[in-house]
């Protein structure tokens, strides 16, 4: 309501009598409250259980889409959608294969895309007893459900838990416009979310959004919390991780990533094309932490939070985002570049929540640089915790001036180093650079032919074993799938 | 004054003239301004601290009521209360009693309820050197003080601590509306806050609320950080819990409760009927980590930062609140149903910030499910670590299943069942159920009865003595208090 | 825009006519609205960076100030500044040298103050292999670069890192007012901006902000993580400490704090009178944790979110700030007292997020209490972790009644107190204080004194060794810089 008076004066409409104002001032007609609730629905034929499953699909309906595409929203007025429930392994980073639970086979589940006033007929079957054909998966039956937060409803009726082969079905329609958190909510519902059964709900309000737009995604962040199986499974030669039940409980994610994936948008970048309005449908999953959104080289024009229209912000630099919370946000893309998508609290970026907006128009028009504004590390991580420390070190200590299979940039590309110089040499040249600049002939054409002096870290010695560990893991590993796509351009 | 403005669109006056709709714009005659400085009071008469203690009551004055009741305001204009300060142990969770330090021996203390313009004439003695007729109780005779969010006061004279038989006296007026904290001032104030030492003022807008609502209620969040007492004292036999200082430090809460008990709101739930609109005053104490406050199965129609309605959102899933940060939230209860309020941080809800609001008129009509939806553990907790680490295997891999004490569900109530079968069998069968069910009798009975076959739960030999070891304490302990409440009408 | 209209009621313009009100709706004349993009400014000059240093002085420019000053803006609309890289050694906390990366040598890096259409002309040379004449410094040479959240610009092209010795020099227009963070963004960004490469640029609305003021001040909050160095360097004698890269990506602060000093703003009060009003421009920079940030004795009169008057709440006792997100807060100053301020995540403030705006107006008025009500330790922290655990003991139960070397107050100062009494009679007496008040003569005495009786604190053996150890470390180390200062006018 307030929210359309807000975007009155963008209109710019000559003004010339009280009526005109009066409308002006409601957006609309009066009468025409968005909150108007005789035309809400507060009451929903009750759920029913049944005992024979779906075979089909485990998604199907129009109104359903894959992050970060988000469809346009059909005409129609009543969305049937079939979510089934189905474990599957996901790999959250490169090597990390996880024991997820999930709604129809992806994490986040699909994005539900309708309009307030649209009737979402749901049905559900819960195949926790099956797997997807062709997908690795391991089973682990049990009780699942469906709780949708743009519902008004029933909890106890609508989402209730369901055993394996049972199918629910149930209806609502939507009320209030907005960005909504579906998830299981079956207890403990910590570990059910944690395990990776959520996604988004968008309503739009019933004329649409107030603004128009020429690029929309949707971004979902959530953590996870994994530990090596105590099990020893394996997933085609590789560990099998699962979820740490102690980490979850005390907030210790061990990945915090935007649509499931560590990095994953850096791979695969969103595009969008210079001086284009971009709209994000931003949800922060949790289960248990914040997160403070931010564009790298821009500014949150419009933010909406709840993803509703009437609870607006203007030029926002970050917005801070509940478990369970959403927001809209929309912006202008400057100029020719990459905008990098982050959570600003850092120590959850560096967890993985990055992902990248390409409006480069084709590359040849950027500097020479590297895309190095986000937190990326140079590689996946090893699992020997000795090399895992290592690059915490490279990390920390090495990767400003160096890449490790991205090319030279301040410093020589360090993949293949350990194979390339000797060991005692390596270890010389990490304990003390400047006496090596000062008396070796190797150590000196390095300087010669990148101008900037390798400074000494302050290593002790076991810091050198394992960084030279991590090394040398580093070596005999391809680079992370994609690196070379976000390389590409940029090496020569 | 804008949060006038958006209230007027639903009362949908019929506009004529010029000056109706200045009317209109202001929600009021020009010149009220709510934050109008000259109504204002910005100087109070200087506290008095006196050698005489107050020894009548701990609690008195009509503007007090205990969560979850708020009193109607009173017209008086003038709040005169007493909150004398006592140490109380009080039982957080079942079987932990911990050593607290109380205004008016309730944690949360009382709800002050009154009206922007009111007069507060605040009374309180440092009763730490003395107890709660009856109660149980370890004296700590420390400096304790007041600080209330809602007045503008000098806090050197104001909230000056005062010791033990002391009483402090002072008056201000509530200038502005909202929902405020108020706590102990005394460092280390993080101790204070942790030990229980706080509550809630509700300051109505001058003319009241722009809503109305059916029911009310308040919840206040807040966390705690025990540990067993190292001088291993005791409370009717049981160990008494006190502050863990470390954690408290770390934010690493043990505890993270509404209206100051685990679970306490789902053993004694908040009465409300399908249909109607309810008030939620919501205060997160903290002392350190925030709320995604969140009530499943409706919607938010209005949230109130800080409750003031000039701070509005509309049509809200959750909402966030800082330490010390609170909102009125009102919402419709669209049918009849069980309705959990919940802190969507779902590691908090895990520590026990789960309530429900009970809507089923009498139950008679509700579907004959347990209520689930929620994240309860399915016992109070043991003391022996080995046993705990069963409870948390039982929450994580049983509880979607089965139930200790409230009946058969998916799988057969296993209260007792330790005592039930033979401890070789159960191993066997938590070992490898599917086995069992090709081979043993009575696992092949189980599923004739119960239809879902047990899932093998991958679980370790150290892990099956440990939820055994959790199964025999929780079969010779009663369920919490409650419990049989929470499932009235659900056994059959 | 909705802004304006906010403010309009109080200005109480009398109307007439559709069209003055419509100006009024608008807050000024159809057509200016604040976010035409038209007027904004999308694309800027490539930036460049050459291999010349700068040598002159490490900050220049009219529009930069020192934290928590914050100059009035220029009119010029051209605000040319230069902020250099440097690495240098700053106090954090008394005895705490910490290795800092800084811009400019001030942790945070300086104040950038400027209008809505102003043009910023930075540049800035990577000084990292230098250091400031006269200040401590370890060097440590790397990539360093620039990321202005208040500009619109290709993060590759203006954001990009730059070697030791090179500059680079971008420009860029301010489109939306605001308070925005700067940090660098050189990976591991995490680890730039907890070494201390941050600071606030305050972008003023095109008009000024609405409302008049008396008092402005600038606030940082961010985190340090520390340790003790591995490497042994000392400064000036005293221990180095550097950062904890396994500390900061779990998000365990080890100080939290206002512009870059632990309880700085305690002993630098910022200095107003009664009945002033404050605006106080907040940037919480994180980089990991939210902050509920909340001034002792007063209300917010209005909240800008992000410092836009567009983003307004009324009458809060606190507002929640992402990592990188922040606030313009108004206050009025009730009466003479000094207010602090705090984060009121507790944890935080005793980490140190804790300051003080001194308005007692020459302190004779004050009542004759010690400035308490915050949650300053009493004294510096040992580094003895024997020590230290004592500390944490006398701050958890004594700091209620005593100081050390501030003066005695319920009880006795403890300064010296471990040369004063005999090590067995403080053991006696911290072991059972009841038993010496009946048996022992100093004892007696102290009663007839202080008339508190001392508390049983139910001290292990093990707690009274560290006490001690704690207050023998405390008798042999002068109070914190400054603490004189604030406990003058409070010593009797």
């Amino acid at each position: 309501m307030f929210g359309s008076y807000r975007h009155i004066r963008h209109r710019l409409i000559p003004v010339g009598s009280v009526a005109l104002l009066v409308a002006w001032l409601g957006g609309c007609a009066p009468g025409a409250d968005p909150y108007d609730e005789s035309k809400m629905e507060f009451k929903s034929p009750a759920a029913v259980v049944s005992d024979t499953p779906h075979t089909g699909p485990v998604l199907s309906g129009d109104a359903l889409s894959i992050v970060p595409s988000v469809e346009a929203v059909g005409k129609d007025g009543v969305k049937t959608i079939q979510i089934d429930v189905v474990n599957r392994v996901i790999e959250i980073a490169h090597g990390v294969n996880f024991n997820a639970w999930t709604f129809g086979g992806v994490v986040p589940g699909p994005i539900v895309h309708a309009r307030v006033g649209d009737r979402i007929r749901f049905s559900m079957t819960n195949r926790s007893n099956d797997s997807l054909p062709g997908k690795p998966s391991f089973g682990m039956p049990m009780m699942h459900s469906m709780d949708f937060h743009a519902a008004m409803v029933s909890p106890q009726d609508k989402y209730r838990s369901i055993a394996p082969g049972q199918t629910i079905s149930f209806e609502f329609r939507l009320n209030y416009p907005g960005v909504f958190m579906y998830h299981c909510g079956t207890p403990m519902i910590l570990e059910h979310i944690a395990s990776g059964m959520y996604g988004m709900l968008i309503a739009e309000p019933r004329g649409g959004f107030p603004t128009k737009v020429d690029r929309e995604y949707a971004i979902v962040q959530s953590e996870f919390y994994t530990k090596l199986d105590p099990a020893k499974r394996t997933v085609d030669g590789k560990p099998l991780y699962v979820l740490d039940t102690d980490k979850v409980r005390t907030k210790a994610s061990t990945y915090t990533v935007f649509n499931g994936v560590y990095n994953g948008m850096v791979d695969h970048p969103l595009p969008a094309k210079p001086g284009e309005r971009v709209r994000l449908y931003v949800l922060n999953v949790g289960p248990s932490n914040t997160s403070s959104f931010h564009v790298v080289g821009t500014i949150f024009d419009r933010v909406w939070i709840d993803g509703n229209p009437d609870n607006q912000f203007r030029g926002m630099q970050t917005v801070l985002l509940p478990s369970s919370g959403s927001a809209i946000v929309e912006f202008r893309v400057p100029e020719s570049g990459k905008y990098v998508m982050v959570d600003h609290h850092f120590a959850n970026a560096s967890q993985g929540a990055i992902g990248v907006i390409d409006a480069t128009d084709g590359a040849a028009e950027l500097p020479s640089e590297p895309l190095e504004h986000h937190n990326i590390q140079a590689t996946a991580s090893p699992t020997d915790p000795e090399a895992l420390q290592g690059q915490t070190l490279f990390d920390t200590r090495c990767l400003a001036c160096h890449t490790i299979g991205k090319g030279s940039t301040i410093g020589p590309d360090l993949r293949g180093v350990t194979a390339r110089r000797d060991e005692r040499w390596l270890k010389s040249w990490l304990r003390s650079p400047e006496k090596m600049l000062a008396t070796d002939d190797t150590a000196k054409a390095l300087l010669v032919r990148y101008k900037v002096p390798m400074p000494n870290q302050e290593l002790s010695d076991q810091d050198i074993e394992r960084l030279l560990k991590y090394l040398r893991w580093a070596g005999s590993h391809p680079a992370p799938a994609g690196a070379d796509t976000v390389a590409a351009g940029h090496e020569h």
